[in-house]
């Protein structure tokens, strides 16, 4: 094989999103391609204007494929200019050149780096958040499956750590559904909101697309401006924003936190997982596969891998958008390292929670649960998880206060003996008769499930 | 006067929200009260299904009243629960019983800690928000009329903390308020979503519930918990949500982030009068008064301490919010330690962008805009501002090249020399005569504000 | 009682800092005091050098008393100049000049606002860190204890949330002591490095301070701000830096971070606690007490309330600390900011990190280990827990692929059947007489402990 | 040219570190080389000890060359088992067993994944470090020439984003070079302390390692584990930590706190560039050179690029590095997910940091002086910056209040009317005779550096 320059990240430090299409959607040649494009689109929406010939756009259009490019010379030639975009120009203008030299003249006219920087970033974040959305699709999808499967599976619930009442599976697996359909709800917003094109000129005024213009047909300044958008937009398949954005954030930041609750969302499920497939428990077990969750040292483990690796994108994200989300506080009509800093950071949150989205699919689809262990393991207390109930069902009898201390101490004498704590409770003095008769029915863990069922039922049709 | 208790956070350390009314609606007492009225309306929700005497939700209402209850004492007391909800109900069943002995049998009927205090922070968050919203709508106010005042004042826009090309100050004066709008948005699709009831039982069934109501009239258990849930919502006026939150924290990450959007907002807002105020840039000043903005050794200074103070809280939100979108990893049916992380940082959270609400409407309505500093800065750089201009025109007579060396060597002498550029560029040979001849105009600022004033107007209509 | 102002915060949402000593430490009385502390020194460091009279000094310092003050009041006051000190020296001199007028104007001489709040919250700081030690040796004590104790324990190593292999208890413990001690130790650097006094002026010349000295005995100007800075030090007990820190924020990015690394440290032993008290776990238990760990619903429940207040503690403190790194970035010779944003978060830091350093020492110190629980959860697994062992021994013999292969195989079957591993293997075919007959202690986890022991004992001499 | 594949990360978004030497040193082959040394050192250790032949360590040390495996395909198999060192292994077998099919039987023998990885990162980050320590000694080598050329060169502080009082430009560079030491010596600590091997085995008792080792000459168990730790501690230069360290991941926390450090001390030095740079301030510009800082719209700019790049670092680091320190969290043995999320936020710290110090001696090595300007500053506010002196001075004689009210005034009206303070000053009624007569010296700001001369050179001699 030919070996990767020295400095490549082939993903080895971060397998939640290697081969995942997000990360093929957001390497560095997405990117190049994605402000190529807005290159080429603003050529046509200015073209559509009668600012330049229609020949020389369709030229621009033509040559704008970043195979044509070289992305390591780009980010080289960055640093001389703290942006990608000016060494972009003019290695573009020069490909476009060689084709057609009076259309050269028209590449980025008018345009500064972040017109051409930030609808690139648009232009690239709009295919990673369909792809994100098409996992988190499959997620939910996956888990509703699970939900109605385990609807009645009578489980467990645990808080802080210990059990606490019976619950089922499905309300379980509904729960986690819900945070799923909760991230797609703000992709979504984010989407349907529509990502803007950046269109505000050298600092937000749009004069230097203005004076390019200015030798064509008059046109009415302000009529101009707000047409060249529209057609900008109309090219892109983005949306018109209210103001050039150089330095009102807005974008960006919404898309640092929905990206951010999705990680945490999955994050959710992930750590989940994990609890119930501890070996004590054993509740589940993530999908297998020849050498999937295997250990270079011990032959018997099979590691949540899955969720292993969701979880470390959970872990990242939120710190990484919260970086994002201090870049708002950008100063002057453009900052000096605030939007900077946001380049690599919304990259990442993309493919960290497209990798998080593509794992987390794959672990919903394959989880298995083992019903057996479900049910023992709400059976390992002696019915204490009903502890509540008969609690309730005693207080109006003995008085709240009388009717709580009997219940704690019989739970405790229960769970030290593993006697069943309807036997317990039975040679306690003093509990009325018809109480006492009730107690095995009071006692059985599927009688306390509350309602859960219909829970689901509802979650299921939300 | 009487000292505070040695652990009291008087706001000494953190100005911005002193004395601001976030401040007083999310103290101890407010979120004690939030509880103790979390209580009321479940025992009246109860009572209005039959459950519970209507007599004792009465009673449990008149009682439910934070100043008979010692905070410091149930904050120690949470020590031993890690929340404080266990203690609060014994002190609260207490105080009812005084009045009512009967009543306090039906106090918290059937409710864990979290049902209590996440929609006890609901409900102390929804007058938080209100206030927020009010001090964002007389920022945005006084920026709007500063933005109309200002539509025309011809200023400087600067780029990688350089002046880069004419702009109106109205036009910044309209991206503030933008970004104050877009956090209003924010805040104002969680009101309006809801803040939702907590409603889950021990562990999200609603089973003691059911199992209280199980005395009565017999229920359909699915379609009390429903009942109970709208009921609960009535008496509260908050949203019923689809499924139990103890361990889908949504509604919190959802304020979260928000909330440090909102105070990132306000911090470019803030940052930007800081520029403005230095002393060499001098266009604006905040608003004085006796005292404010003193020096404790300097006579001669007017410091920008409200831009400082809203800034101070833009460099705190964003990590703080990060640390509660990291609490939707909330494992098992209620997290061990993320639930309980989220409290204190909530309410830093509100605290800090209510203080900077408060504090930028102050800025915003008494900004002081020193038109002539604005003129002044414009004019320093010899028309620099308009090379990029310049160089527009004579592209089509030079080619794109040549213009733009020509005008980087022009803008430079003109830069070094003091001299006006039209004058330095006039000199420069090789110069069509019909270009030379319109060098006075092109390189007059007020010539060269693009589609400033439009993009203003468009701004306020939105 | 009287009712604790509105603003307050009586700990009701960080329990894990209420009622401790750090809380104390760190109230806002406290960081008055301190202030008060350093404009004392100061002034008697002035007098040491005859630049103001030794009856002012004491005068001065007489007065220093922060009960004489009002908390709020300043608070409310430094809205007008962003920071307390301004306030605070008005009316210190009033409270001075009560007593002595002559010596009021010797107040604060030539001083500036962050020389008095920085000293000040470094002589804040100082007492607070010995608290955070002290509990720490008090964990870390307690934790040597229980690795001593329970130094042959053998238990069950678990990695990504499986049976690993064979442990011993004791190894565990010493563990969690090793990240105490080294979070100690990074507290310790910060003290013998020594907090340093700030004393730099108006701007970090000390030229106020020269000033002020002018009219005596003509000072070498040098030699004076030297000898200032030696007697400030000497009557704070601090240390005196290179330079004066105003905008060189390193004492106070030391803090965080050693802070956020205690904070994470101990989380490290709350999350294992929480997993091992697991209901199916069963491992350890959390020390009791009446009313410790009780549920408001659930009777039978007895949660790990102190690992979740630590745990909830480990949480927010990396957050808050990454802010105050970030507010390293303090332009100019004082931040307009970032000086402002360090101060909460710098005592949000302080009693996060001690309170969470005193509840777990409450943890350390009563942690119950169930011995029959730790045996049985090793052997639930039919002994797959030496699988890795018993393919090191037959890899000389079958190859290493074989030998993991048919390991693989055993333990599976082991595991679903429950038959011991032993028993499983010894069935295959083509197995060596020789392991065949070795496979009942090859198999015993007792005898794959590894240097588990040695380790034990190396750790606790350390 | 040979397009790169579309996930990679050719650096087009963090110029900051593209081509920077610490890039190279930390790519997926760096990272994978310094795995294969972990191996290789290994069994090199092994065999000093007798157990491995020491021919077999010869091949597999001839073996491990990273040109041999792809990076890529490890990658994506990594998440077959949450980490690539499973791959890793299987593959750098095969690689040995074409040489010498013996040796291969010697790979990794009695090693986990944790041994490798986290072995193999210290490796990496060894050089990393030592990179980025070289471009720190650049950077503060040139400030420390810079504070000494300026050491005298009068300048005017600026605090709270006013005109303070004067102050040196030597000073001002001292204080960067102070914080670029401070970020140093943590930097040095870390090294000094050295970098720890991670040698665990499956779970921390090296039990792996000793049973391999089992049928060689009989070993003291305990013996043996730490004779293996010296030994391989030996090969590879890092140093022997008290105890495995695959869930006490001080290490990385520590690595993690001093590069945000750096990244923050380099960011103050970078907005100090920035404010210094701005039009209306001008006290400083960035080294040229062809190209360098240009807009691609504006002819005139000459942009501030380095320090933007290096503030764009110091905008992302503190964030990542809090997630870093989250990771001390890390439950069990080992953690399903802590350990994971930490290897791209390392090596993301490593190069943004390692970027940035480079950057900033580019920065550092050119800044331009404009020292007329430098001048032009101290006097624009016709001596307000003496202010605090006159106020000093005055005091004794009118009492501090009366002089503080009357330099308030003096300074506004110096400051309208463009008016020398002294002169101001001269004309106010009741100033006795021997001030008004020191007035013109009094306010010459060339009087009033304080100790900043004596303070350069203190620090020049740290």
């Amino acid at each position: 094989m030919s070996p990767s320059p020295s400095w490549a990240d082939d993903g080895l430090l971060s397998p939640v999103r290697a081969g995942s299409p997000v990360e093929a959607a957001t390497g560095d040649r997405a990117w190049l391609q994605a402000m190529l494009d807005a290159e080429a689109a603003l050529a046509r929406a200015q073209a559509s204007l009668g600012r330049v010939p229609k020949e020389a756009a369709e030229a621009i259009t033509r040559a704008a494929d970043a195979d044509r490019l070289d992305a390591r010379a780009l980010a080289l030639a960055a640093r001389e200019t703290a942006n990608p975009v000016v060494g972009l120009v003019k290695a573009f203008t020069a490909v476009v050149a060689e084709a057609d030299p009076s259309a050269a003249e028209d590449v980025h006219q008018g345009s500064p780096s972040p017109d051409v920087f930030d609808t690139g970033a648009m232009l690239g974040a709009r295919p990673a958040l369909a792809l994100v959305r098409a996992d988190l699709a499959r997620t939910a999808g996956a888990l509703a499956a699970l939900a109605g499967r385990h609807r009645g599976t009578l489980a467990v619930a645990r808080t802080l750590a210990l059990h606490a009442v019976p619950t089922t599976f499905g309300l379980r697996a509904a729960g986690w559904r819900a945070l799923v359909l909760d991230a797609d709800a703000r992709l979504a917003r984010i989407q349907e909101g529509g990502l803007p094109v950046s269109l505000g000129g050298a600092a937000g005024t749009l004069a230097g697309y203005l004076e390019y213009a200015a030798d064509g047909p008059q046109p009415a300044p302000d009529g101009y401006a707000a047409e060249l958008a529209e057609a900008f937009a109309a090219e892109t398949g983005l949306a018109v924003p209210v103001l050039p954005w150089h330095a009102l954030r807005t974008p960006v930041a919404d898309l640092a936190s929905a990206l951010a609750f999705t990680a945490g969302a999955l994050g959710k499920f992930a750590v989940d997982v994990q609890s119930l497939a501890r070996t004590e428990i054993g509740e589940v077990a993530e999908p297998g596969g020849p050498g999937r969750g295997g250990s270079s040292a011990m032959p018997h483990k099979r590691n949540p891998v899955l969720a292993t690796m969701v979880r470390a994108a959970a872990l990242q994200v939120p710190a990484l958008a919260a970086a994002l989300t201090g870049c708002l506080v950008s100063e002057d009509e453009r900052s000096a390292g605030a939007w900077h800093a946001e380049w690599q950071l919304l990259r990442e949150c993309l493919r960290l929670s497209g990798g998080a989205a593509r794992t987390a699919a794959e672990l919903a689809e394959g989880l298995q649960v083992r019903t057996g262990r479900v049910r023992a393991n709400l059976d390992l207390t002696s019915s204490q998880v009903v502890s509540e109930r008969v609690a309730a069902r005693l207080a109006p009898v003995l008085g709240r206060a009388r009717a709580r201390t009997l219940l704690t101490e019989a739970a405790r004498e229960a769970g030290e003996t593993g006697r069943p704590l309807a036997e317990v409770l039975g040679e306690m003095p003093g509990l009325p008769p018809e109480v006492a008769g009730a107690l095995p029915a009071l006692c059985d863990p599927a009688g306390y499930t509350g309602a859960a069922t219909a829970l689901v039922d509802r979650a299921l049709r939300s």
